[in-house]
C-alpha cells in the first residue's frame, strides 16, 4: 500500500515492478503532479496538463499495480488499515500487508494572521491555476480601470525566499515585463511592483551564500524588489485590495499575495500517534520504517531522518527506491538495510537563462550554464514523452518569441456571470 | 465596435488592419475558441490551452485593435452604444460608429424537460472541460463499485446526429475502447455503452445521405449505438444515473449526457427590437447590415442572411471580412456591396482516420484521406504556432499510442474535499 502519487510514491510502486507483490496506490487525485514546475502554471509559462500525468498512464504496462483516486483520512499502524474517502464521499477501509507514506508536505502559515485568508500557496495544480487566474483577473479589470496600478492593486507580493519564491517571483516579473505589456499596451505596466518577502537575512537559505546573493542581484536588475530580513506580521484584506504589512512597519499594497515561506508534512503523520519531528515528519528508523512497525516506511517529505532531508524531489526518489528494496527483502525473509541519501545537488531558476546549480563536490553553474543544466534536468524527470515534448514546445515558444499561451479567463471566472459555476450533472 | 471574438469577429478585425478605425473588441472571456475542436477537449484528446487562445495576443502587432474583457447585456442601435457588465461587476456603457454583431449562437433544449439540468452541451471550453470530468468521475468512481457499469452508469447518451453529435460519440467510444480501457484494466470497459440519438431519419443532414450512412456505418462498426428517427422526450434525474426516455418509450441509462441537439442565434439578438427568423438569427440586408441601421452588420451564426447559412465557421470569417471592407467603405463614402457566401465544403471527422469532406463540386473525400484533409484544415486555421505545434504534438501522440494526456481529475472535483472550490482571494 503506497500512500500518495508523488516523487515518492511513484518510485516506491516502480521499485516493486519485479517483486511478487500487489501494490495499491491510492491518492486523492488521479495525476502525478510535478511540483518543481507549478510555478510554471502559475506565470503561463505551462499549461495544467504540462506538469500533471495521470497515475493509471504511468503503470499502464506494470501489471502489479492497482490505483485508487481516494483521500486517506487516517492510518491504524497496528490494525494495519489506511482509513479513505472515496469520490463518491463513501468512506471505506483498506488494509496492507506493507506501507510506504509518502503524503509529502503541506504548506503552513506559522500562525501569521490574513494568510490561509488573503494569500495563494504553492503546492497544487489549484494553486497554480488560481493564482495565474487571480493575476489575469486584476490586469483585465485595470485595462477598464488604469488608476488600480497606482493604488498597488496589480502588486504581487510573494512570501518565502526559497526556490519557489525565488523562481516564483523572477518569472512572474518576466510574464509582466515581457508578455502583458505587450498584450495590455494602454498599461503602465512597468509600474507594477513584484516584492519578494524573506525574513532571513538571505535567499536561498539551502543553497550557498553566493548563490543567494546572485539570485537577489539577478531579481534586482529584473526588477523584482527584494526584501529580506524582514518577516510577514500579518495580510489585511481592504477589499480592492490586500496590504502586506511586514515586522518593519512596512506596509506593501498587493493585487495578490502568494505563500511560498513554509511547509510541513502532511496533517496524516500526526494522526498516527507516534514520534515527529518539529516540522510535523515522522521519525523514522535508519531504514526508513516507523519505529516498532517494521512493514511500514515513510519517505520523502514526511519522513524526519538524522539528519533531516530537504523537502524536494530527489530524497523522495531515493527513499521510494529504498523502501520498495527493503519491502522485498523482508518477503525474502533478510534484514533491512539502512538508507543513504546520495545528494545530487540542488539548483534553482531565477527566469530566463539564468539559474543556480550547486554540486556535492563544491562546484556551482550559474546563468546560462545553470539554466541548461536546470532545464535538461527537468526534462529528463518530467514523467512521460507526451508531457516532455509539449514543454519542450511550450518553452521554445516562450523563449523565442516571449508570448505565453496559457492565459485565459473564462467567463465563468469573473463576477460577469452571477450564476454559481456549473455543478456536474 | 466588434461584439463577440469568435471566428466572425477576430476576421472583421483583422479586415480593418489598414483602415483609419480604432477597433474594439468586446467579449465576456479573454480568449478565442477553436470550437471545432472542443469535442476533443472532452475526450481528452487536447488540452483546454489547445483549443483557446489569448485574444490580446492574436492582436499583438495590430496596433489599432483594443480588446475589454466585458460581457454585453444590450445593444441600443438607435444611441449606438453597447451595454457591458465588466469582471468586477460593474455595468458600463461603450459607444460606437460601426458595429459588428458577432455573438455567435447558444446551445437550445427546445424545451425539452431535464435537458438544462442533467445534459452537458458543447458550445463553451467550460463544457468541454465539465464532460471530461464527468466521465473520468465516473470512471473512478466505478474502479471501487464496478457495478456502476451493469446500471448503465457509465453510459454516454449524446444527443444530436450533427458533426458534434458524430464527433463527440465517435470520439468518446474511441476514448473508452483504447484507452480507458487500459487504464482501468479491472472494468469491464466494453460493457459501457456510447449511445447517439437522433431525431432525423439519419444522421449529418448538413452533408449528402451517402455521408450521413457512411458515419453511420463507421460508428456503428466502432462499437457506438446509433438510434437514428427517434426524438429525446425527457431527461429524468435518478440519483447514481440519468436515464433518456425517447419518444418511442425506450429508456437508455447514463452517466452523462450530452446534449449537442439544437443551437439558436445568441439571446443578444432578441435584444435588439429587429426581425428575426425562426431560429433567433438577426434578419439582414444584402449586405449584412441591419435594416435601418447602415453602420450596423450582424455575422456569423447571428445573422439571417437569405438563404440562411449554415452555423459552422466559414460563413462566420467570410461575413466578418465582408463586414470590415463595407466598414471601410462607407468611410471612403462608397456604396455597400451585397455578401456573397463561397462555400468552400462540410467536413465531419468519425474517429481515428475516418472523415467525410465534401466539397461544393460535388467531390467526396471519406475515410483517411478524408481525415488528412480535415486534420490539415484544422491545422491551418488553428490560431499561432504555438497552439498549433502542441496540437500536432498532442495528435502524434494519441495516435501512435493510443494515450491521451488529458484526463486528470483533482480532489476538488470530487466529493473527497467537502469545502467549496476555493474563492479567489
Amino acid at each position: 500500500m503506497i500512500v500518495g502519487a508523488g516523487f515518492g510514491g511513484l518510485a516506491a510502486a516502480k521499485g516493486l515492478r519485479q517483486s511478487p507483490v500487489d501494490v495499491e496506490i491510492v491518492d486523492a487525485n488521479n495525476f502525478h503532479l510535478f511540483q518543481p514546475l507549478l510555478y510554471q502554471v502559475a506565470t503561463a509559462g505551462l499549461d495544467a496538463d504540462d506538469v500533471a500525468y495521470a497515475v493509471r498512464g504511468v503503470f499502464r504496462r506494470q501489471r502489479n499495480v492497482n490505483v485508487q483516486m481516494a483521500k486517506v483520512t487516517a492510518i491504524d499502524l497496528d490494525r494495519r488499515v489506511v482509513g479513505v474517502v472515496r469520490g463518491t464521499g463513501v468512506s471505506d477501509e483498506l488494509s496492507y500487508d506493507s506501507l510506504v507514506l509518502a503524503a509529502g508536505a503541506v504548506s503552513t502559515t506559522y500562525g501569521i494572521a490574513g494568510i490561509d485568508e488573503h494569500a495563494i500557496s504553492l503546492k497544487s495544480l489549484d494553486d497554480a491555476l488560481d493564482l495565474r487566474l487571480a493575476v489575469l483577473q486584476r490586469f483585465e479589470e485595470a485595462a477598464a480601470d488604469p488608476s488600480m496600478i497606482e493604488r498597488g492593486e496589480l502588486n504581487v507580493v510573494v512570501c518565502g525566499g526559497g526556490p519557489t519564491g525565488v523562481e516564483t517571483s523572477g518569472a512572474m516579473m518576466e510574464f509582466f515585463t515581457k508578455v502583458l505589456a505587450k498584450d495590455f499596451p494602454t498599461l503602465d505596466v512597468r509600474s507594477v511592483r513584484v516584492i519578494l518577502v524573506e525574513a532571513a537575512p538571505r535567499l536561498l537559505g539551502a543553497l550557498s551564500e553566493k548563490s543567494g546573493e546572485r539570485a537577489m542581484r539577478t531579481l534586482a536588475k529584473r526588477g523584482v524588489e527584494v526584501r529580506v530580513g524582514v518577516g510577514v506580521d500579518r495580510v489585511v484584506d481592504e477589499g480592492e485590495r490586500r496590504v502586506v504589512h511586514l515586522a518593519d512597519g512596512t506596509a506593501l499594497p498587493a493585487g495578490v499575495v502568494v505563500w511560498a515561506a513554509g511547509v510541513r508534512a502532511s496533517p496524516l503523520a500526526e494522526s498516527l500517534g507516534v514520534e515527529l519531528t518539529k516540522g510535523g515528519r515522522i521519525v523514522v528508523a535508519d531504514d526508513l520504517s516507523i519505529p516498532g512497525h517494521p512493514e511500514a516506511f515513510a519517505i520523502g517529505d514526511i519522513a524526519g531522518t538524522e539528519p533531516l532531508l530537504p523537502q524536494v524531489a530527489q530524497p523522495a526518489i531515493q527513499g521510494g527506491r529504498h523502501a520498495a528494496r527493503q519491502i522485498a527483502r523482508r518477503l525474502e525473509g533478510a534484514a533491512t538495510e539502512a538508507f543513504h541519501y546520495r545528494d545530487k545537488g540542488s539548483m534553482a531558476t531565477i527566469g530566463r537563462h539564468d539559474a543556480v546549480a550547486e554540486f556535492p563536490s563544491g562546484r556551482r553553474l550559474t546563468g546560462f550554464a545553470g539554466w541548461v543544466a536546470w532545464l535538461g534536468l527537468h526534462l529528463v524527470y518530467l514523467i512521460g514523452f507526451r508531457n516532455r515534448a509539449n514543454v519542450l514546445v511550450n518553452w521554445a515558444w516562450n523563449y523565442l518569441t516571449f508570448d505565453r499561451g496559457s492565459r485565459i479567463v473564462a467567463e465563468r471566472d469573473l463576477a460577469i456571470d452571477a450564476s454559481p459555476r456549473r455543478s456536474l450533472p
